[in-house]
This record gives C-alpha cells, structure tokens and sequence, in this order.
C-alpha cells in the first residue's frame, strides 16, 4: 500500500504532519508513505519514507482553478504523484475546496458517478458509534439521482470503515413523513423505496441525527455542510459557556476538579479531530481531506481512514454496489 | 388590540393555554382574547376573556387538506375568528405544517409576498441578545427573490421585536466568500449586493450563527430547518452527556451541587420555550406557531411575541419595506 501525504497548506506548518507520519510509520512498517513539501522542513523524514520537493504551498482561499494553475504547489505535486506513482491514497489538510476539486480533476471519478460526495463521520450519543453523514460539502446542491448513488457510498464507507454489516440508511429532511421534504429529497425517496435499497428507513430529521439509530444519513451538499457546521457550531458555543460557568466563582471552581473528567471526555466525544477527516467518495483513488487546523494526532487518525479505506477497497465497492 | 387563540391541540392540553392566558390577561387587561377550544375545559376563562365552541381537535400529524376540511376543529374556527372579528393575531400549538397551511389560506399572503417564511428567534453567545432566523421550515425550497423578500420581512422582524434599528443581516452559505453557495443563494446575494440592501454583510457559515454577530440570518426553508433541528438536537445530546457526566458517582455529583446554578442557566439560554414560538412572516394578520409541547410559560411568551408584532404594527411594516 502506498499513500501520498501533501505535508504542507495545514494550519500548523509540516511539523504536525512530519510528526505524524513518524508516529503512522511505527505502526505500519509496511506501507509506504511519500511526503511532499518543502524538502528542509521535511528533513527529519529522511530513512522514514520517500520525500519529494514542492517550491510552494496552496493558499487556504484558493479557488479550485488556482489549484490548478499552482503546477508546483505541494497539492498538485502530491496528486501528480499519486497517479504517477499508482499509488493507493492521498491525504491533504490544505484548502478544502481546492482540494475537492483538483482531485476530482486529477483522480477522476469513478464511471457513472455523477458527484463525488465529502463524507465525515459524526459522534452519535452511543458511545463509540459513528454516523456517516454525506455529502457535507462537496456540492452546492444535488438531483435525486445524486442522492441516490450517495446511498450506495455511504453504505461502503459504513460497511469498510465501521464494519457495520446492514448499515441503516436515512435521507435527511425536514420531517419524517414520506412525501416531506425538497422535490429532490421526495424523489430520492422514491427511488430508495421503488428500489428495495438495502437497509433504507426513510427520513430523520437534524435534531435525531446524533442519537444513533442512523449508521448512514444521505444529503445534498448545501443542507450537509449545515448540518456539520451547525454541530459544531454549537459544540463549541457548549464548551465556551461551560467554561465560563466553572470560571465564574471559587465554588464553581471546586466544582470543575469534580467533573473535569466528565467534561473532556465530552469534548471528546465532540472532537471531530478524533474522526481523522473527512473522504471524498466517488474518486478513482481513496482521497483524504485532514481538517486544516490538525494536530499531529488528527492528522494520524487521516492517515489511519486511509489505510483502513484502501484495505477495504472501498474504490471497488462503491464500483460493485453502483452497478448492481 | 384582539388575540384569538386555539387552545387545543398542544402536547400538554388546553390547561397550560388557559393557564398562560390568565396570566397574560393578569398584565394585559386592555387586550381582548378569544379563546376557541372544548367549553368545558375552558370554563376557568368565565370572566376572564371570550371563550368560542369548537368540536374537535386536529391531529399533531395532520396535513393541509386534512385541516381545511375539519371545519369544526379549534384552528379552523379560530381561523374564522381571526377574519370574522377582524382580529390582529391568533397564536395556536396545534401541528405545524397544517396550521401554517391552513393559516396562508385564510389569511392570505400580503400581496406581493411570494412566499410565507418561518421566523425563529435562536440564542447567541452574547446574554440576552437573539438572532432572527427565517425560513426555518414554511418552505421545501426557495429561489432567489424569495430569499430576498425574506430579508424585508427578518429585518422588520428585528427592529420590531428586538428593537435593533439597523440590523445586521447575513445570508447563511456554505462559505463566507462572494460567490459560495447553491445558485439560488448565489443569486440571492447579488440582489442584496446590487440594491444595497440596508445592513447586508455577506454570507455566513451555519457554525457562526450563534456568535451574535448576526441580527438576521436568511435561508431557504429547507436549510433553515436543519440548523434549527439541529441546533436544537446538539443542545439536547449536550445536556444529556452533562446529566449523565454529573450521575457518575459520588464526587460528580457533589461537582454538581456547584454548578447546578450554573447549568440551569446554560439550559434556559437554549431553551426555545423562552422564545415564545415562530411566526408567519408574510400573512396579512399576525400569525404566531407556538411549540407544540409549550408549558404555560412558553405560551405565555407566544402571547408576548404577537403583542409585540401587533404593537409594531409588523404586517404594515413588511409591506412597506417591500412597496420600496
């Protein structure tokens, strides 16, 4: 196995994602890793993997043709590479639409897929279950047809990742009813009911999306990226006032030694840096997007759903279930 | 000024609404209320304001056509009342989708107002102050110059209910640069950017919502209804863990005992109950949706809000913002 790793265009320079590989490498011996970036920032990977040279880095802003005309640019340098090499997988904490975009380009996308789809993993409130909720951004909308294929993605990714054998499948919308929701949504419903998808429920709305019963939620990319900003919107509001709460006298004070356990397993539980990043299914190659502000242990945790993604096969699998 | 209120059809019965119109009355003696529902259950109201027969209830799952056709239910004579007594508002907690139908219908939309929108009130970081959301679910879908109308009407919203003179009003996108978005939202900011809509600052990201830079917020209905479900859902994962986090053992939950105080007042700053209920922008009369598992104190604040609207004279204020 082998994974490209665009080291530069993170929050946090290259030495997270330097750190990264090093600690990745310990545990995968096996596979290979070629980092691409600035080759003095990279000189303690020398003997822990193939590095090659980039001359520059993709601004966080950049648009998806910038990226492109960027032919030097750790990105593109990286995705080059990940064809040229044959390799398995790339992973990038830069720009997240250039990104998106210049891998679509570059890895193409599987035939027949009409939309690549930006999938992440969210916490649910049974511990240690996760929902895969797509697309949260990859598109600015979607047909019917479009939410349709994403079912047979997030039905892969739950099954490769998660190992969920019947993973149970809803559409998100505003109301649990059949016949509720966007003309796009009622059709796409349609076309899961008329088809017999396997493990299709129906509809869930936003506020039951973390509760667990879901193991995947289809969406349009708009209504996705709501949702996934919304959650952590709130999340974070939660930890400031919670914060501020327990700073507010000597008591409350004494109260936080009392839960401080409680309270970062918490945040925990909400770190989205703990679920490594997000994919981009419907690509030819596993693409990884590690999210732009990674530490060293999110970005290993990118590195690991790589791994685990082209262990399954997951290319392979959205291939056999969009077919059948 | 003349509320007419449905009194059935809520979670909790006709017993929190008569409860939370005495109280109202309690503060507002000058205003008249017309209270529809069973007659028996509303015999506590003898003396306190005018009670109407009604026979039936509609169900909570009820849809449009469904509401219309039950003449006799507590909605739709209250429905009639609002017109036949030339009232200013009516307030109900019965199902959403049928009351605001049913609502459209009867009251009409002001005339050049292509659709009604759903505006909520949500909380941010700064006390006290609320941010104004619409549509948050009257709508599957809306296109350009719906989103656009929708900012008249949040905009009087603001200024009426909250006083803010020159409100600061966001579109809610996918990314905060011009030109983001689905092409609906995308066109919808070049309309706000080319007739130099009062106060129109850009775009904003559902994670940003929250922070109280925004006064108003626009969206289609679909998203709208994402962010406020799921706003509502995080909040109600959060204070479970909480809960949860506090019941561990014994030292938790003396931690606790310090920072009950605290807590409570986290939960009442994202309780919607305080918010009194979403309104019906668009409508010819002042149209308020309480929620449905309102308790007294809840209702109470939905007889608020349509007082304030009714003050502010909201209906003639949209209609002069859009005749500009």
């Amino acid at each position: 196995m082998k994974i490209v790793v665009d080291t530069m265009g993170g929050d946090n320079g290259s030495s997270v994602v330097c750190a990264a590989i090093i600690e990745f490498k310990k545990n995968n011996p096996d596979i290979d890793i070629i980092a691409v970036g600035n080759k003095e920032e990279l000189s303690c990977l020398t003997g822990v993997c193939t590095v090659v040279e980039s001359k520059s880095v993709v601004p966080m802003d950049a648009h998806a043709l910038e990226v492109l005309r960027m032919k030097d640019s750790s990105m593109m340098v990286a995705l080059d590479k990940l064809i040229s090499e044959d390799a398995d997988a790339i992973v990038s904490c830069g720009s997240t639409g250039g990104f998106l975009s210049a891998a679509t380009v570059k890895v193409k996308l599987i035939p027949s897929v009409k939309r690549a789809a930006l999938v992440a993993p969210f916490p649910t409130a049974i511990k240690g279950k996760k929902v895969v909720i797509l697309d949260v951004g990859a598109n600015n909308e979607n047909s019917a047809e479009e939410l349709y294929q994403f079912g047979f993605m997030g039905r892969a990714y739950s099954q490769a990742v998660y190992g969920v054998k019947e993973p149970a499948l809803y559409l998100l919308n505003n109301g649990t009813e059949e016949g509720k929701g966007s003309p796009a949504v009622k059709d796409a419903y349609q076309l899961y009911k008329t088809n017999n998808f396997p493990g299709f429920k129906g509809n869930i709305e936003a506020r039951d999306s973390l509760y667990g019963e879901a193991d995947v939620i289809v969406c349009d990319g708009f209504s996705g990226n709501v949702l996934l900003k919304s959650t952590e919107g709130v999340a974070k509001f939660f930890n400031d006032e919670l914060k501020k709460m327990f700073k507010k006298n000597a008591i409350t004070k004494i109260g936080y030694l009392h839960v401080r356990k409680g309270i970062k397993d918490l945040r925990e539980t909400m770190d989205y840096k703990n679920t490594g990043g997000a994919m981009l299914l419907g690509a030819n190659k596993v693409v990884v997007k590690a999210h732009g502000n990674s530490d060293a242990r999110a970005f290993v945790s990118a590195l690991d759903v790589a791994k685990s993604l082209c262990e399954a096969d997951i290319v392979s699998k959205i291939k056999e279930g969009l077919s059948e």
